[in-house]
């Protein structure tokens, strides 16, 4: 097998032999590292904004090895906060990769059998262009002059990703949250293109409640006088009080009740008694304010801002004249969707709905909810019911596909 | 019935014929309008904080009418962000009170029958001494200088204003969330003054997640550089972004899934379609935003941080050695527990977890769960089967006690 079909896993060592790949112009990127496909000014991203947005790049890692006939890629969509480093030393955290639990050798993602492929979104902010990428009409960082960026345009841009990188098809996409988002916009744009997805945690369109959750962090972001209209980057400043809070918030969102309560209760801090004072008295006080505080070491707030609202006006069945069905009509792919009992951001009932729908499109659906009591991160956890779930599905796909 | 022990609709017409009144030193409030019991340096409030709070004033309404034996009075306690404009037009906002719902002429709680009196806790902003009060020692606004307050103290000063008034004990005390709190903790330190208790969509403690909402608003309050460290009176300043996002968050959670879908859905405000910006592209944004901004012009941030933390610290079973039960043991007060089915601020766990104790305490109590897709804020709006339980539960009491 030569380099040019035997993509192998992307660290930043190999870059020099895959920059010699053909038609693959990836170099790398300063930060962070990893492997980086560049897209210049004849090759511009088409936007549901109407924007033609070029150049533009997206930054991804792989592991795995891509067989000959290209038939094992598999493509791993992140979530909110997510990035490519999902199996791989976090550049900026240090911490291991954010879905290590479910993708590896051995697991049921097992890169000794597959190729995979995650990239960071557009409009992210770890090597993808995004609000703080400079824009080449300005010089400056683009801030709020980015065109809005949708599911769809995340999807458009990856389908660029995999058109590089010489992968025409995809044996399975998966994904959580956001990133089970990513998934269904695959199924419905690229049916041809897939042959197994599967959708966690996720719902077909984002419901009014968590709308309203993201508005705040929003607004929590945008009254922070440090965020100085979107434009902190010149302004020298960082909006960090306002994308803690908006941190602070969210994380409450995916976690639940009993998790909390499991985790943290009522105790207090190195104590048994109130402080009378606003300071972090609870455990779950301190909690919160840690996430906050290491969230925005590593995350931009406008990227934030983005990406919520790309969330936002995700609505599938929109597209479709409102028949979620439609958007799965003659579909060959074969789906396994999954939920967790405690998701009250994405709870059961949007993975029927999801199912429902795919059902009235005769494809082929597996359903499986999880008991558990971590709330919507549970997709992240150590949940092996979850493990066990995908690994049947994956291996009975694979097993469909001849791999 | 003579003046001192008629006391009648406390509107500030009746104040300087109150005024006169034996052991009354009530007083017409500047701002908000109504009736004030001051109490001077020899009538402390002893708070949990260790304090002994002089002087302090409580400004509160009545309603209805005290029968001669004084054994029909009612006291409606409020919730976080409420007052005592429980039946009379808010002097601020111009509304309606926000309980007419519930008590007036010939409602559950009828002012024909029963003589009403709702106070604004200790450490709220309207009238009755808080964080924005005159410190006496400096001459300045309390700021964070004000002693942290508890639901206990809130109900300790509730307790030296009905003696003021005359009142020993209450035929009903009655209030949901916040006000729950505070009637829990009336018929576990005032047993012998509380004749039916009527605690609704609460709980016997605050739950870690709802301590973590509470912090992220305490969060946004304090990222807010016009809070000036709690001294934004003297500074001149608002910290009305801070608050308007504590507000937007907090109102999520008083709300529900079912009931946010159905009044906003994903509907775009004036279009069908996105506007590809951050604009409040949909009604639930614009909703939203619209709360944040009616609640700065009423509310007062340190206030909102005082009272937030005041339920973050309450514990009833804590006090007990960690045994609900005892916080009850010898009670004859008759209780009546009422949750909604949608409510996941205070769940129906909650209030089960009330009745068990009583249960245990073998108090006589009736629960009542109402269905109701409205969330926690269904006990302030039209619900006519809470009203119908409500109405069953204090004709019952009233018959036991003869009125």
């Amino acid at each position: 097998m030569s380099l040019d079909t035997a993509l192998k896993v992307g660290t930043p060592e190999d870059v020099s032999a895959r920059a010699d790949a053909p038609g693959a112009e990836v170099s790398q990127a300063h930060e962070p590292k990893g492997l980086v496909a560049r897209f210049g000014p004849d090759e511009p991203l088409a936007m549901d904004a109407g924007v033609q947005l070029a150049p533009f790049q997206i930054a991804y890692q792989t592991a795995g090895t891509l067989n000959a006939d290209r038939s094992n890629a598999v493509l791993i969509c992140h979530a909110l906060t997510g990035d490519q480093h999902f199996a791989h030393t976090h550049p900026v955290t240090g911490k291991r990769g954010w879905w290590e639990t479910l993708v590896g050798p051995g697991k049921p993602v097992d890169t000794d059998r597959y190729f995979v492929v995650c990239s960071n979104v557009v409009g992210s902010c770890m090597g993808s262009t995004g609000p703080a990428s400079i824009d080449p009409a300005t010089g400056r960082a683009y801030g709020l002059d980015f065109p809005l960026v949708t599911i769809r345009d995340m999807v458009r841009a990856q389908a660029m990703l995999l058109d590089r990188l010489g992968i025409r098809d995809l044996f399975l996409c998966i994904g959580g949250s956001m990133g089970g988002m990513q998934v269904l916009q695959w199924a419905a744009s690229y049916p041809e293109r897939v042959f197994a997805a599967m959708p966690i945690a996720t719902g077909p369109r984002h419901s009014a409640q968590n709308i309203a959750f993201h508005e705040v962090g929003r607004q929590a972001i945008m009254a922070d006088p440090a965020w100085a209209e979107g434009r902190y980057l010149e302004a020298g400043t960082r909006p960090a009080k306002g994308l803690g809070v908006a941190r602070m918030g969210a994380h409450i969102t995916y976690l639940s009740e009993p998790a909390l309560h499991r985790k943290f209760g009522r105790r207090f801090q190195g104590g048994s008694a109130p402080t009378f004072s606003f300071n972090a008295d609870f455990q779950i006080e301190s909690y919160l304010r840690h996430q906050g505080l290491s969230f925005v070491e590593r995350f931009d707030a406008n990227a934030y801002l983005y990406l919520t609202r790309a969330m936002d006006y995700f609505d599938l069945a929109a597209d479709q004249g409102g028949v979620l069905a439609n958007a799965f009509k003659g579909t060959k792919t074969r789906f396994c969707v999954m939920s967790f009992t405690s998701d009250w951001l994405f709870p059961t009932s949007e993975s029927r709905a999801i199912v429902h729908a795919l059902n009235a499109a005769s494809a082929p659906v597996a359903f499986v909810e999880v008991e558990s009591d971590k709330g919507h991160d549970a997709f992240l956890l150590d949940e092996p019911a979850m493990f066990a779930a995908a690994r049947g599905f994956i291996d009975a796909a694979a097993r469909a596909r001849g791999l």
